[in-house]
């Protein structure tokens, strides 16, 4: 291996919040000439401490890297940071870990796209003290080539995932990622009551659920092929045998005094689909209730 | 190994739909004598050509075998069936793997022990076609050492998993179970339907969901610890966060025509906790809206 391979690449990272600092951390621990950059400048000390070079301004930091890398409040702020540097950063690659929307990230890689500045668009997945572990998703939209080319270095982060060349899917895959997180915790945080109601400790009912979780990984990735097909077939498994089960699950929530929105808002769901005709069907075709 | 343990334990199954068929046939699979009874006695053909012995009634269905698993329509049926026998199954064991609620199963276990009858409740976590794999759970409840007697026979089924000596649990968990499946379902096909609306096939976002329900479970393991604590740091990832991030979910919905209800509901849960002042805690903290 010649020298040029073995040393690892520059990075620059702008934005030194909690996640930006875990984000310039991780690149420090594996090995990267890191060049921090904050508004307020104080928050680069810990980072300096540990080898981090701290650049004087946003056009100093961005000469210092091909890659940077930029965590801010919002698009706005990348905007303001970025617009003026738009020269300097033809050639180099923005990789935007900002959270905002899918119209404002396909926004940013026509503005960098005009400037011949490369664009990726991040959804990280995972907070601050998860960085650096490959066992969390970091999602990259809008350059497969781009991610191909630096995917060594942004594998510190987290495992990078490809999300094709729509620059507006990081953010939309995030919001419904975290959507899906929501259900989760609440389908979950209100079974630990149910349970817990009788006794049952929140870790013991857990370690159950979790398990769980995979035979319902098991029956979406087998419904994901039926929405993709636009045919639901209910086989051993239909919405009316859904909403017959349901009734257990509110009535044993009825009587320890158990909050029923969530459970009631997933039968109105089911008795849509019931209601068109399709409660032989499989649980996957109650997609149609969210399309409207 | 002795002729005896070669040997696999007789079993007989009453009730033969569809998941007492699968019941019968995994028994039947793994070399256990096996005999079965159903009301309607066509639906025993089948099996009695994989070997089964045919019972011609209860009684005799029960002096086959020391395990007696019944998987029937409802606690009704399984009273009604199993009463006139109470004195010939002295002495064996019912595994009651019929759908109820936890104070039927509660009910059933005190009458089996005024007579003598072992009894187990279970919560069969499969559909019938998964009955076999031992990826699945079947919950057991009300007899720890009855399941350890008798572990090696039901592992035919599925993974047996041990709840302890209240019999009402298996029921218990198996609806908390369900309702976290629907909530998972729910959240899943509203991301589903959000990224299909941008031209993501539900199959590549599916692999991405299922991926990010591991990362998912890694957080409800740590807020069980909090929730038995009673104690909701929120250190990295509180409520107020989230209030934040569901905006992006919620505005991504509507700008594609995608139904709010279960972001709202799950949006309406958040406030609550906010407003009572715990929006710098961990969405753990959400139970208490369940628990009202």
């Amino acid at each position: 291996m010649s020298e040029e391979n073995v040393r690892e690449e520059n990075v620059t990272v702008i934005g030194l919040g909690q996640m930006g600092a875990a984000l310039a951390a991780a690149f420090l621990d594996a090995g990267h000439p890191t060049t921090v950059w904050n508004r307020t400048a104080a928050k680069a000390g810990p980072l300096v401490a540990r080898g981090a070079a701290h650049a004087a301004g946003v056009a100093e930091a961005v000469a210092a890297s091909e890659l940077v890398v930029v965590c801010v409040l919002d698009h706005a702020a990348v905007h303001e940071l970025l617009a003026p540097h738009a020269e300097a950063l033809r050639g180099r690659v923005v990789v935007n870990l900002t959270t905002g929307s899918p119209e404002q990230a396909r926004e940013s890689a026509r503005w960098a796209e005009g400037h011949g500045i490369g664009y990726l668009d991040g959804g990280v997945m995972t907070t601050p003290p998860g960085i650096g572990d490959s066992a969390n998703m970091i999602l990259y939209a809008g350059g497969p080539e781009l991610l191909a080319r630096h995917r060594a270095t942004l594998a510190v982060l987290g495992d990078p995932v490809d999300l094709g060349a729509d620059a507006g899917l990081a953010s939309l895959y995030d919001a419904g990622l975290l959507g899906l997180m929501w259900s989760v915790f609440g389908g979950w945080l209100h079974a630990t009551a149910l349970t817990g109601a009788d006794g049952v400790a929140a870790r013991d009912f857990t370690a159950v659920a979790t398990r769980w979780l995979k035979t319902v990984s098991w029956f979406m990735t087998g419904y994901a092929e039926q929405i993709d097909a636009g045919e639901y077939p209910g086989a051993d498994a239909t919405i009316d045998v859904q909403v017959a089960a349901i009734g257990h699950l509110l009535h044993a929530g009825e009587e320890r005094g158990v909050d029923g929105r969530l459970p009631r808002l997933h039968l109105e769901l089911m008795r849509s689909a019931v209601e068109a005709g399709h409660g032989g069907d499989s649980y996957a075709r109650i997609i149609e209730a969210f399309r409207k």
